[in-house]
């Protein structure tokens, strides 16, 4: 047997964890449930590299993780073995091999994360875990101008979460799109990367301008003034699931 | 003030109660959580009827119930206030006024019923609730031949869950569509009524069929009994839910 690198495609209803990363003072992440279940099929000690961080309380349709495993099993094995002693809320979607040098961090080229806002009287049962059950209109035209304004290159400090963030804070906003139904404005972002909460403080000052609480042109000032004071508040973690991940 | 008929739309998640039915023994019904909101607003006890009384742990996108009231609010402010003080699981869509003689119940003329299998091995995170996590394929065509002859009017005392239902067991079933996903297998029931735990004993039926342990066939045989032990299993509960209701 040898070492071979596989890359893992992962779901998760993110409600009762403490985030993705491994923490030394709880048991409870995605990533150590993960890598509890995949020694335990080796018998060492297993290190999973996930592509993003989730925060506590934050989901993942697509999350993408690397590993490097000696074993004999094959792969549609391997992701049996993990559905069947993970919890019910995490899932392992696809088991593959990939190239000994895949690094599903620090290959990512793109990140698809999506915010669900519930905007109606009638409340979501089905999906309400899923959702910020925020309860009013919004104004989507005024967030749409809001939004084309944080696209592109630009220094995010204004929108991390880590205020002693001591690595670059600067990253690119591919895309952030607004799609309105009857009752929930869902937004997309899609990027090079995220700061920590970043997704959710841009969500937060969205709404914020939805709400005619600010106006699309602050966003500009708070883009400048690099401080996270200057933007809105901080979604909740449970309207926010981690879509997708491209590689190369 | 006078007394009105109201026509009430809900939806639940029924994975946390003891089924629709106010019982003696327990609060934690949904009519019994209904009934003491509406109870709250109108300073008096309220009696809602539900056009289908789900089991324990069956869900409802399209419950329809009809409750006479006395009260100034308007349409809008019933629900607003049902929602306000009904739990987040617990959810009224529409109110509406309704003619004095409507009754939810005795008014159906046909109901809609859906059950969800899944057949495939990745393990569902987000609906993992709202479905059977039965996890092996299915024939459907062999089960589209076995629901056929289940279709239509017969004596469906085989598929009762009541032994000593004393009432008539004589129903209609319009139709039972199903539909097959990648993972997958929906079942659609719509009929003009349907015995206890009937929907999920037609299901571990049709399901022993689709997965080769009966024949088609045997259909026939499992009406003539007019038996429960001539049918299959009981499918579990948290697959099932109550999609709609149809009035004249």
């Amino acid at each position: 047997m040898a070492m071979q690198n596989y890359r893992l495609e992962l779901s998760y209803d993110g409600s009762r964890y403490e985030g993705w990363q491994r923490q030394k003072r709880t048991e409870n992440t995605i990533q150590g449930k993960v890598e509890a279940v995949l020694s335990r099929m080796t018998g060492t000690k297993v290190e999973v590299d996930g592509a993003g961080r989730t925060d506590a309380g934050v989901h993942a349709e697509g999350q993408v993780a690397s590993v490097k495993l000696d074993t004999v099993l094959s792969e549609t094995e391997i992701c049996r073995y993990l559905n069947h002693y993970l919890p019910e809320d995490i899932a392992v979607q696809r088991v593959s091999l990939a190239d000994m040098r895949f690094h599903a961090r620090l290959n990512a080229v793109s990140k698809w994360y999506r915010y669900r806002i519930e905007t109606g009287l009638p409340k979501h049962v089905f999906d309400r875990k899923y959702i910020w059950l925020y309860g009013e209109k919004l104004d989507t035209e005024v967030m749409q101008k809001a939004a084309a304004v944080l696209t592109g290159t630009h220094d995010f400090r204004s929108f991390c979460g880590n205020k002693n963030m001591k690595k670059s804070t600067i990253r690119t906003i591919e895309e952030i799109r607004i799609t309105e139904t009857e009752n929930e404005v869902i937004l997309d972002y899609t990027g090079d990367g995220f700061l920590q909460y970043m997704v959710r403080i841009l969500t937060g000052t969205l709404v914020e301008c939805g709400s005619g609480k600010r106006k699309p042109e602050e966003m500009y000032s708070i883009l400048n003034a690099c401080s996270r004071e200057a933007a809105g508040i901080t979604a909740p973690a449970c309207g926010l699931t981690m879509m997708g991940v491209k590689y190369r």
